[in-house]
């Protein structure tokens, strides 16, 4: 009997055991795809950039003028604060990745409280970036009457498909992070039970 | 010696009691705040209202004529989605508040866990929605003369500064969920310790 209740309780710590290395890989394989992506967007955005012949009017009584004008991504500080936040959140999830690693077999309490505050505040930066990159795209693509600002897409769509990919890149590294703060809950209420 | 061990734990029991009530009490306080803050958030924001007289050039070649513009809030989608998410965000604080409060005496782990991912997604929303109107209402203030937005703050003072607040209300209230998150994640530690 007692052999048979001590045999259950290596199982129930090997079945513990294999559930956190688990876990640990879903982690790690979260923040590669998470610097993957952060990359990429910040790389589509950064990497935006388009040129067209377009008529402008210097002179409102004399016809218009044709000139080459360029739309690139560091016109707009919406767009600007978009690539800082990819590049920000690249450089942290890279940086969290080797520390999740190193705290693997250490399990610090405090390393582990800090990359989840670190995770979180991702998600927020991610996410306030996101909403003014959006925001700004979709003002440029459908423009609004009431404040006379005119929709720039129709002139230079291919940079605004640039910056919706990064854009969307950018939502699933944010999502990505909220999936890895809700995993780290779901971890500790594991623990505390 | 029994007495002195017996008469420890129970101050031990005690001190964790009048902890628990002490972060209960604190993440009651932090959720009436929230739902003060988003409600005025979403008040300010909805009841902006500014109507000016400016001179509109319907023909130009004739003199430009003086008409009266009012602006709105719901006139720009991104001022929209701020008082949506600020609307969302009150309900939920309001009806969190009481499931916390529900849960205090029963402590059940997966109400826990569900107010949790609630607050998380309250982080991500607001700071989606005050991206999106910061950017916008910064693009009012400055204009871009290479998309040619021009300005309207200088014409809406008052207006812009409705949407400030509104913003700046709605920063307080992403940063009373984050710190909600962060609450309940060090709770989480300390139980798993």
């Amino acid at each position: 009997m007692e052999s048979h209740i001590s045999g259950g309780g290596v199982d129930e710590k090997e079945v513990r055991v294999a559930n956190q290395r688990r876990v640990g890989s879903c982690e790690s394989l979260v923040r590669i795809l998470v610097v993957l992506l952060t990359l990429a967007a910040a790389l589509v955005q950064g990497l935006s950039k388009q040129t067209k012949v377009v008529p402008i009017k210097v002179i409102p009584s004399l016809p218009a003028i044709y000139l080459p004008v360029t739309a690139k991504w560091h016109y707009l500080s919406a767009f600007v604060y978009l690539v800082v936040a990819n590049v920000i959140a690249c450089v942290y999830a890279a940086f969290s990745l080797v520390l999740s690693f190193a705290n693997r077999g250490t399990k610090k309490s405090s390393l582990e409280l800090l990359i989840i505050v670190l995770d979180l505040l991702m998600v927020a930066l991610l996410f306030s970036a996101i909403g003014a990159a959006g925001a700004i795209g979709l003002m440029g693509y459908q423009g609004n009457s009431h404040v006379q600002w005119n929709k720039v897409c129709n002139v230079f769509g291919k940079y605004c498909h640039q910056v919706m990919a990064s854009v969307l890149l950018s939502q699933l590294a944010a999502l990505a992070f909220l999936f890895l703060v809700v995993l780290a809950v779901l971890g500790l209420n594991k623990r505390s039970n």
